[in-house]
């Protein structure tokens, strides 16, 4: 391995589109560059941020699933294991149910050991944050600006929190979002440090929606909480559901999409309990869920789940036999 | 064809599950049994009930879809066309939400010509047929017991009304319904009668998701509303989304999901113009909805639909293009 290029040269490389490496980009700046390069890299240094390159052993390989991964990212504090994090993200105009449901499931989320990923916005991103790290557990924010400009101003004692218990991401040195695209585009570092996105609140336009997609381009698994339907911001979450995204009622929900195992050590899902119990010869929903070791009620629901899978097939009397292979 | 029996044959003959025919039922009846069926001919008689037999022409021909249509119905008042019924069904216990669903629901599919369907039960059910009511259209309720024994009491007022304005249907000449598996097996004339069946508000172990695993076997839609999860009345609408059912929103989920052409004549539905308006090139979403004729924030819901299906591409800067074939 080479040496490793000090941060004011890594700084100049993230600005240098038409660079090949860090060092032709420092050669190539001109002597007011370099000069401003060393004023963001003393402001980035005093915040104790890092800042790995592609193909250094601390870069985020997840992101390299990436068609067009930044060539440097700036980080602050610890990023997840990948396999371990989770995308919550949402509305900025969330509603209070939002708002309450993206903290329960965030710190169910945290409490399951995954860290809770998104992006310090206002409304959803915020409640998400705070909820990972009030169940104790660890949360990663994707700035859409550079880590010296955390927006909205009063998640800035929520951004330094996450520093000491997860961290903050971006592909820029400094500075706010120039665009509003820069915000599309950071969403797709969100998706692609994450092996599931949950979008919980978004209405028709929301940026989740675009975080979703790009979760989607990568191949991970996309999960969308519903919500009542007189409310504009269930808008984007059924548009995903009725797209093919996984309805979210819970973290369990998300667990089982990523085909993690269940936290008891019976390990055999209550499906596969249920059709163990299922017979040529048809059986009462009772004696099913005895069989099974389930509550009737789950029994019932996990049955018509069963029947349209085609797996159970009904008999009269509220009755199921096992369907012929 | 043969003369019709008269009513107390027709009695006679629903009780008679060895009977091959109306006639046979009547001449091995002993006279008990016979003063009995004239009896509540008689009330019957008073209601303005008809008792059409399979084979009859006013016999609802739908039913017959089933494995085991009832040999002959009891109905007041009109039944629909063919086609043109719609169930929505539900929990008893259902919340201010669902109640306010359903019947905004009812009233829109009622606008569009469709007939409710439904069970006269309290909760959804009862505020499925008053949505079609009050918005001037039809519904028809299919009852477990007989139409001399309308439950609950106070639906007695609206089961009049229905008869007035729709009819009511049951496969029970007379009397309440006697056992509790009466109401599931009532509930498989429910989706017989309907070319869809909407589910709102159901919770694990609701009536209504047996309604909705009838038409799944008759091969007719079914449609659910989600709702908070937070809700144990959502509970069974997302188990039911989660296993394939449409989610609906809106009477234009329904509409959508039996392929009516919407009541605009330009006929070409909106994602049929969006895709027309994609090109090898990628353009904005501004661009594509102007194309298109679309709000913009329904252009970029469609779009994300589109690209989920891999008809368009998404590219940098919120464009998109065509997906090449």
């Amino acid at each position: 391995m080479t040496d490793r290029p000090p941060l004011e040269t890594r700084v100049l490389f993230s600005r240098s589109p038409d660079s090949a490496d860090p060092e032709s980009a420092w050669q190539s700046a001109g002597a007011m560059e370099r000069g401003a390069a060393a004023g963001v890299a003393r402001v980035l240094d005093r915040l104790a941020t890092r800042a790995p390159i592609v193909g250094e052993p601390d870069y985020p390989a997840s992101l390299l699933d990436l068609a067009d991964p930044p060539r440097v990212v700036f980080v602050r504090g610890a990023l997840p294991e990948r396999g371990r994090a989770v995308a919550v993200v949402g509305s900025r105009a969330a509603t209070p149910y939002g708002l309450a449901q993206a903290g329960a499931l965030a710190a169910d989320l945290a409490r399951l050991g995954y860290t809770v990923v998104s992006g310090l916005a206002r409304g959803i991103d915020g409640a998400a944050h705070r909820g990972a790290l009030e169940a104790g557990g660890a949360s990663v924010a994707v700035l859409p600006g550079g880590l010296d400009a955390v927006t909205p101003r009063h998640h800035a004692a929520l951004a330094e929190e996450l520093c000491a218990r997860g961290g903050l991401l971006s592909e820029r040195a400094s500075g706010p979002p120039p665009f509003p695209a820069t915000f599309l585009q950071r969403n797709r570092l969100i998706a692609a440090l994450s092996s599931a996105t949950v979008v919980v609140e978004a209405a028709s336009r929301s940026g989740a929606l675009a975080t979703a997609a790009w979760a989607r381009r990568l191949g991970r698994p996309v999960l969308a909480m519903p919500g009542d339907v007189d409310r504009e911001t269930s808008r984007g979450t059924h548009a995903l559901i009725r797209a093919g995204a996984t309805l979210c009622e819970s973290a369990g929900d998300v667990r089982s999409t990523l085909g993690d195992a269940p936290g008891g050590t019976d390990g055999n899902p209550p499906e596969a309990r249920l059709v163990a119990a299922l017979r040529a010869e048809p059986r009462g929903a009772e004696a099913l869920a005895g069989a099974a070791g389930l509550a009737v009620s789950e029994t019932l629901a996990l049955l018509l789940q069963l029947e349209w899978a085609g797996v159970a097939v009904a008999a009269p009397g509220q009755r199921w036999r096992r369907a012929r292979p």
